[in-house]
């Protein structure tokens, strides 16, 4: 997520003043409490699972005054612990479900002679649920906006509960993609040979505009009607699982939007930071490392909020922390879920995020979490990440399994557009790039992508060159990492950043009924999107099956000439790949190469289907790649 | 040193062939060596000195076919080994020094029933040598070229033992520079506020051409003619030491200069890395810890030579480290030096040039070492200061206390032309910096510089802008590390990189006799010079008690309107700096440094020489620093 998208957002700046008068009225009902007639409105998790690691569930009951009652569970199960806070409406109740089996508990609350009793499942886990596999880089995944991806019933675009309607004419407005229409076009995305989607959050997001892009949730334990049900979403990872594709939910930790409705009555006045008036975040992340940094500084990178129509969650209070880290559990169990994507990874609450990612990876030991950290300086990335040398310097560890190659985007930012090669321009850049590995941790469990839905769209970068964007997506399908793409790319979409992060986000066409272009299919397509199709289907379907692509070592070269060779190998396969970034035809002489080569005489070309000579020289042409499967 | 100096250097392109030659000649002559009477041309180490921590001294012996013979040494000395190599005009001699006092020794060599005798010398050492102190960030670092500094001897600007005779009309020729020179305006550079020397090297460079830089050093215990004698040099650091200064050897371990005489005879053949055809580094000094790095980029990079007219040396030879090691110490006792400062320091061998370092650290524990590692990325930079976190991951300690900040100097390329500040121009350029000092084990140890010998220099590119200069030079004077100026630049001398290296070492104004403007003398310099040279001689001056700028704790704040803001602070003191790049005056709120701030009112300022009020706001003039010492 962007900062930048907040030039977008409706800036709500009256809020912290209503927080003020917030917690007036807090004290007011604490103090002149009514004795009403308790009423639970909700409770969170709505039902839990048998046989967690983590057996304590700390449930959440809300309802007016709820908090004047005793609570206990029948069929012996344990009680640990009941939380009351300032707020009478809220109580934790937090039980130990070891050894407790699936069943229907019965919670009773009493407040004198009166009492009411509420239900409260717990479930059968799926088999081998803690074990799950999640993705890596065997994957390519598919980043989409489900708004704006397809629209699979238009019976739900809009939701009387909701207040944003959709609107198709507003490029900033709901235009009605939903669940639904995901699930209709997962041929499309498995033809293409992404195995993984991550869609940009589902949650609800009840604010009045600007919703689309759901990263002001509202109400983390249901989908938003406007992209369908909780039971579609699940559906959606079963349809998914029987193409053996995986589904990566976009998971918010860092904020909520103001419209959540603990925002509007909330358990603790310290569930979100507040300070006096509002105080944004500055965005700078180096705060959190930075021995030379004011506190005051750090404090306010963390605690300041992302927008004004975000409030920040505050992840030092247990409470909030626990919520989050079931919240989480919950979703990975109801619907099956493949990993998570975070939002905005490095502006939660350091020592807070990383007590979140570990009991989740406690949890599921195998489960990918990939991190925003959206920063230019890989030694500055890898702090974020699990086990990394870097925060090892200030004993820190987020067990993060994944971060982003955020230097990697900005090498692809410009340079297929430097022909000509000098000291610290053309390719050099990507060598430097990868130069750095010895950074982090796990080189192999980074993110890579040309763009995602806050950055300008390559093709726009590039002006739809064809030939660099088979340069920029070669290195996609060959280097270590795994591979993000952005919906659309694959057909030459572009979106200028600067014109807004509406642009970058268009209705993938063929999505709508009545689209006149519908790319989802081959007779639909322009000749140009089959172009670019075409080459990325065969390319990412040659990948499914390397393995020396998805675990193989990488050993590349420094370039010269602009032309930067690397190859992927392990102890049966090796494949040299050819970037060639300048503007004329090169000859390669291979001697300088010997440390790879020796043993290989020939390749088999995947690009152009075609056996290539490997003695002494190698031809490529201006702008192109070469991916060759080396023979003996 | 820079790579690009090549450019102006003679290409000795037929050199390799010359090495190819001489390895014949080796093997014929250890084939068919005629016994001659055995001379003596050189012994090095000349002498050596009692009661060294490391105790055994290996001492080589040069002369036509002096390896025919056994050696042995009197009053009971040991001879711990006895080297012979495939050139028999080398043997390298080791004896244990252990419990020697200083005395005359004779070394008797003996071939069948010829002999003769060679004295030899131990040295009293000086009292407390092992333990000197060195540079530190309390000091401030003057660097001059002695060829373009001062010319205190006319006598001796050409040599007839010398090729390149004095010619001050070549831009890139002898121009008659001395150590006279340099004594001579000693009180020139304390005047300034600077404490410490660094002096490009002395020792004697015979090449042909371009030998004013003396990076290819032909005989590297002797000093070049041109510059005075050994005993000259000694002299320098005794001046120096009477005026409480201190003199630092530039030190250059990865070559030698084609002149050499041991290249033009060579102990080995390994003496020097050699390949088949000359082999030039690439300057890539990832490669040295890059794990997806080629092995052949790798060795290119430290074994290749840095221009054809300067033969790398093989530290991972034990006689050519040894040689270099006992070089060093040699030079530190008999100069009575006060550090180092290290050439190309990341282009030698990495083992070698961490062993060398330990060794010379070992035998002065509190000797500060500087080393060139010429990069642009903190973590790079870091990976060879001792106990980096950085080389920690791949085990890895070179040793050396001191490396350079080369990416603040990249931070002063462009930033005072950056009026106007965004999310990564402007003052947010240094804050950036800075905030990754926690990849460095001590960032106290850098030296921090606006420009050096090899860089185009501050005035040039910033056109003389005096506002400019003061920006610069209050970072300079305040921040964490060690400051070190460039000869000339304290009275607006200006140089184009662009128009190659000798623009930006041009002769000091009044250097020579009959030079029209003698900028040595306040009544000889311009009113522009004057105004540089005062307000450095302020600033420097002033620096030099302020032991909360050389050891005080440095907090940043993130910098706002293009205004940095930073504090040097201690149990006793605070000093508040305020960097205002901005094209327009400024007011800035205090409230944000009440971190730094609580408890202080007004305060001195150092620039204007002013009390300054500290409540609510402080205004600042557009492109101005304010220096402030803070007061209860």
């Amino acid at each position: 997520m962007s900062f930048r998208r907040k030039e977008e957002s409706h800036i709500v700046n009256v809020l912290y003043r209503i927080i003020i008068m917030k917690k007036i009225i807090y004290i007011f009902i604490t103090l002149f409490t009514i004795s009403l007639s308790a009423q639970i409105d909700r409770v969170e998790p709505p039902f839990w699972y048998e046989g967690m690691n983590k057996s304590e569930v700390q449930i959440l009951f809300y309802g007016k005054n709820i908090a004047q009652n005793s609570v206990s569970v029948s069929n012996n199960v344990v009680v640990t612990n009941v939380t009351k806070t300032e707020n009478p409406n809220y109580i934790f109740v937090t039980i130990d479900t070891k050894n407790v089996k699936a069943q229907q508990l019965q919670f009773t609350f009493v407040n004198g002679k009166k009492s009411f009793k509420r239900n409260y499942e717990i479930k059968i886990r799926r088999e081998n649920s803690a074990l799950r596999k999640s993705y890596d880089a065997s994957d390519v995944m598919y980043l989409l906006m489900p708004d704006r991806f397809a629209n699979g019933n238009s019976n739900n675009d809009s939701s009387s509960e909701l207040q944003e309607k959709a609107n198709r004419s507003l490029p900033g407005g709901r235009h009605g993609g939903d669940i639904a229409g995901i699930i209709n076009h997962l041929d499309y995305i498995k033809e293409l040979g992404a195995t993984t989607i991550w869609s940009t959050p589902l949650c609800e997001d009840n604010d009045k505009g600007y919703s689309y892009h759901t990263y002001g949730q509202s109400d983390v334990y249901k989908i938003d009607a406007r992209y369908g049900t909780n039971e579609e979403y699940k559906q959606l990872a079963t349809e998914m699982h029987k193409k053996d594709m995986k589904l990566v939910m976009d998971y918010v930790t860092n904020h909520w939007g103001a419209e959540h409705w603990m925002f509007k009555d909330m358990p603790t006045y310290d569930w979100f930071h507040q300070f006096p008036g509002y105080a944004q975040s500055n965005y700078r992340m180096t705060t959190q490392y930075d021995i030379n940094g004011s506190k005051r500084d750090a404090k306010y990178c963390m605690d300041g909020w992302f927008v004004p129509s975000m409030p920040d969650l505050n992840q030092s209070n247990p409470l909030v922390l626990n919520y989050l880290i079931q919240n989480a559990i919950w979703w990975i169990e109801y619907a099956d879920l493949d990993g998570f994507r975070v939002d905005t990874y490095s502006y939660n609450d350091k020592d807070g995020i990383a007590k979140w990612t570990k009991a989740i990876t406690d949890e599921y030991p195998y489960f990918n979490i990939v991190g925003e950290v959206w920063m230019h300086d890989q030694a500055q990335i890898s702090y974020w990440q699990k086990d990394s040398p870097i925060s090892k310097i200030q004993s820190y560890n987020s067990y993060l399994p994944s971060v982003m190659d955020f230097t990697l985007h900005d090498v692809f930012g410009n340079v297929f557009n430097e022909d000509r090669a000098d000291w610290s321009n053309g390719t050099i850049k990507f060598y430097e790039n990868f130069a750095n590995d010895f950074l982090y941790a796990n080189p192999n469990n980074l993110l890579i992508f040309l763009e995602n839905h806050d950055t300008g769209r390559f093709n726009q970068i590039y002006k739809n060159d064809f030939k660099k964007y088979q340069l920029g997506m070669t290195i996609m399908a060959t280097m270590r990492g795994i591979p993000q793409l952005y919906y659309g790319s694959e057909i030459g979409m572009s979106g200028d950043k600067g014109k807004g992060d509406a642009d970058i986000r268009q209705d993938f066409p063929g999505g709508w009924t009545g689209d006149s272009n519908n790319a989802f299919t081959t007779s639909g397509r322009t000749s140009e999107q089959n172009q670019f199709f075409n080459f990325t289907k065969k390319l990412l379907n040659w990948r499914k099956s390397k393995s020396v692509i998805h675990t193989g070592k990488l050993t590349h070269y420094i370039p010269e000439n602009n032309v930067y060779v690397y190859f992927r190998h392990n102890d049966k396969e090796s494949v040299m790949v050819v970037i060639n970034n300048a503007a004329d035809n090169q000859k390669i002489n291979l001697s300088r190469f010997e440390e790879n080569l020796a043993g290989f005489t020939s390749g088999y070309e995947v690009i152009s289907d075609k056996n290539v000579e490997l003695k002494n020289e190698l031809s490529i042409d201006a702008k192109s790649s070469m991916i060759i499967e080396l023979k003996k």
